[in-house]
C-alpha cells in the first residue's frame, strides 16, 4: 500500500503534509510517497528522526489555491496534484490525498484517471458528524450547476461509497429541499425527485437543511453550490457556537467553575464538531481513490485522511463503484433519465 | 397601533397566537386584533383574566400549512391571512404577523397590498444572531428560483429595511457564494455579482457559508432556495449540538457539577440560538409590514414578533421602503439590469 500525499497543497503545507504522512506511515505501517519539490520536502524533513520512512517523488510546479484549475492544469504540466495521480495512473500508488486547491485536485484526477462508465460529474462526499455516526452529504462543492441527471448520478455514487466503505446497508437518501412534498423545492430539486423515486434506491423523499444533523437519513443529496455552503455553514457555526459559549461562561465565577469541572467534556464535544477528526472527503466517480482535505488542515487530518484513503483502498472502494455504479446509471438510462 | 395577528397559522395555533397577543397587548399597551374562527378564538380566551385586551375579527377559514399557497387563496376567499392583510389595506391595521403557511402570507401581502414600485419579487429576510448583534440573510424561501436581478433586487430592499429599522448605516452587503473570487460560484451569482458591483451599495463582494456566523458583514444575499436550507441547517444544528453538549456533560461527574454550576450561562447560550428570541422574519417588497414566524412558533415568539411589527411602523418602514427603494432599482435599471 501506497498512499501519494500532495505536500505542495494547503494552507500549512508544506509542514502539515510532510508531518502527517509521517504520522501516518509510522502508525500505519504503510508506504507514504510525498509529491513536490524534493528540495523543500527535504528541508522539512530534516529536522523529523523518523524521515526515513517516507518517500519523496520530485515535481517542479505547484498549483495555488486561488488559480482557476483548468487554466492552471494546462500551464503546470509538472504540477505536485497532477503528478500524485499520474503515480496512481502508473501504478506506483493506491490512492492520493490533497489538502490543495479542490477544483485542480479533482480535474487532475479526471485527467489521469479518468471517469467510472456512466458518470457524467465525479463529485465530493462531505462527510458531517451526528450523534448516531455520519450523515454524507453529496455534493459539497465540485458540482455548483447541476442538472437533475447529476443529482441522481450522486445519490448513485453515494449509494455504492456507502455500502462499501461506510459499513451501510442499503442506506436511506434523501433530496435536501425546502419542504417535504413533491411539490417543494427549485425545479432542479423537483425533477431530480421524480428520477430518484423511480429508482430501486432507499429513497425516502425530500428532508430539510436541519435534518442533516439530526442523522435520521444516511445520505442527502444537492448540488455543490448548495452542499458547499451548508459545509462551510456549519463549520462557521460549531466555531462561532464554541466561542459564544465560552465567553458566556467566562462572564461569572460559576461559569469558570464549570468551564473547568466540563473541561475533558468540552474537549470531546469540540473534537466531535471538528472536521479533521474525519480528514477529508471521497471524490467518488472516478478511476480510483482520492481523498480531498480542507484547506486549513493540520498534520492530523492529514494523517486521518491518509488512514481513510487506505480504508477506502482497503474496502475496494474503485472495484465496487466500477462493478456496481454502472448498474444503478444503467437502470436510470433505461428510464429517459440522460436526458435530463 | 393596531397588529392583525393570524390566529388560525402555526403549529401551536391559535393557543400559541391568542397567548402571544394578549401578552403583547398588555406588555406593549396597543391594539391587537385576532384574525380567526370566532368561536374557536373565543374559546380559548375564555380561559384568560385579560382577554379584553385585544379584539376578534372573525373569518370563515383557514389555510393550512401544507396546502399550495396560490390554490389555497383561489379557493378559501375568507382564509384568515388573506382577512388580516385585508385589514391592512383598508387601513384597520397596520401589520400582519402570521405563524402560518408562509407561501400563503407571501401570496395574501401581495394580493391585498401589492408590491412596491419597481419591486419583482418580495422576499423574507431572516435575522440570524451574531456576537456583535445580528446579520440579514435574503431571502429565506419566497423565491426558489430567482434570476440575477430579483438577488440585486434582495440587496436593495435589505439595505433599506436594515436602515429604517436595524439602525444600521450604510450596512455591507455580501453575496453568497462558495468562493471570494468573482469567476466562483454559480451563474446565478456570478451573474448577480456584476449588478451589485456596478450598484452604489455597499457590496463587499462574495462572501461564503462561514461568514453567515463571523459576523463581519451586515447583509448577506442568497435565493430563496439556498437561504432556506442554511436557516434550517442553523436551526437543527444548534439544536443537536446543544443536546450533545449536554450528554456530553452528562457522562461524568465532573461534566455534571458544570452542568449544574454553568446552569445560567448555559440558559443564555441557548436563548443567543432560539430563533424564537428574534420573533420573526419580515416580509420585505410589499406596500406595508408582515412579519412571518415560524411554524413551530410559541406564545412568547409570537409576542416578540408582535413587538418587531410594532417597532417597524415606528420605524416607517414602509414609508422608508416606498421612498428609497425606486431610487435603488431605477439606478439598476439605468444599467440594463431589468433584461438578467
Amino acid at each position: 500500500m501506497n498512499i501519494a500525499v500532495d505536500a505542495m497543497g494547503g494552507d500549512y503545507a508544506p509542514q502539515a503534509a510532510v508531518l502527517g504522512a509521517i504520522e501516518a506511515a509510522l502508525e500505519l505501517g504503510i508506504k507514504v510517497t510525498l509529491v513536490g519539490s524534493g528540495d523543500v520536502i527535504q528541508k522539512e524533513l530534516a529536522s523529523h528522526p523518523s524521515a526515513g520512512c517516507v518517500s519523496i517523488f520530485h515535481c517542479s510546479e505547484k498549483i495555488q489555491m486561488d488559480e482557476a484549475p483548468l487554466k492552471a492544469l494546462r500551464q503546470k504540466k509538472d504540477s505536485s496534484i497532477m503528478v500524485a495521480f499520474d503515480l496512481v495512473k502508473r501504478g506506483d500508488a493506491d490512492a492520493v490525498v490533497s489538502a490543495g486547491n479542490s477544483g485542480a485536485t479533482l480535474a487532475s484526477a479526471v485527467l489521469a484517471l479518468g471517469k467510472i462508465e456512466g458518470v457524467e460529474r465525479p463529485a465530493i462526499a462531505g462527510v458531517f458528524p451526528v450523534e448516531s455516526g455520519y450523515v454524507l452529504l453529496m455534493d459539497v462543492g465540485a458540482n455548483v450547476d447541476c442538472r437533475p441527471t447529476h443529482l441522481f448520478q450522486f445519490g448513485a455514487m453515494a449509494h455504492v461509497f456507502a455500502e462499501s466503505c461506510l459499513g451501510m446497508k442499503n442506506p436511506s437518501i434523501g433530496l435536501l429541499s425546502i419542504g417535504e412534498e413533491g411539490a417543494k423545492g427549485n425545479e432542479l430539486v423537483r425533477l431530480a425527485r421524480l428520477l430518484l423515486e423511480q429508482s430501486r434506491m432507499n429513497f425516502i423523499g425530500n428532508v430539510e437543511g436541519r435534518d442533516i444533523f439530526a442523522g435520521d437519513v444516511s445520505i442527502i443529496i444537492c448540488d455543490g453550490f448548495v452542499g458547499n455552503v451548508a459545509l462551510k455553514l456549519s463549520e462557521g457555526m460549531a466555531e462561532a457556537m464554541t466561542g459564544w459559549l465560552k465567553s458566556e461562561l467566562k462572564n461569572s465565577l460559576a461559569g469558570k467553575a464549570a468551564l473547568l469541572l466540563g473541561r475533558r467534556s468540552f474537549e470531546n464535544f469540540k473534537r466531535k464538531l471538528n472536521y479533521e477528526e474525519y480528514g477529508g472527503a471521497p471524490l467518488l466517480g472516478i478511476n480510483g481513490v482520492g481523498i480531498i482535505c480542507h484547506g486549513k488542515s493540520s498534520a492530523s487530518a492529514i494523517k486521518n485522511a491518509i488512514r481513510l484513503a487506505v480504508q477506502y483502498v482497503n474496502n475496494r472502494l474503485m472495484d465496487n463503484m466500477v462493478r456496481q455504479l454502472p448498474l444503478w446509471l444503467k437502470n436510470q438510462q433505461a428510464m429517459g433519465g440522460h436526458n435530463n
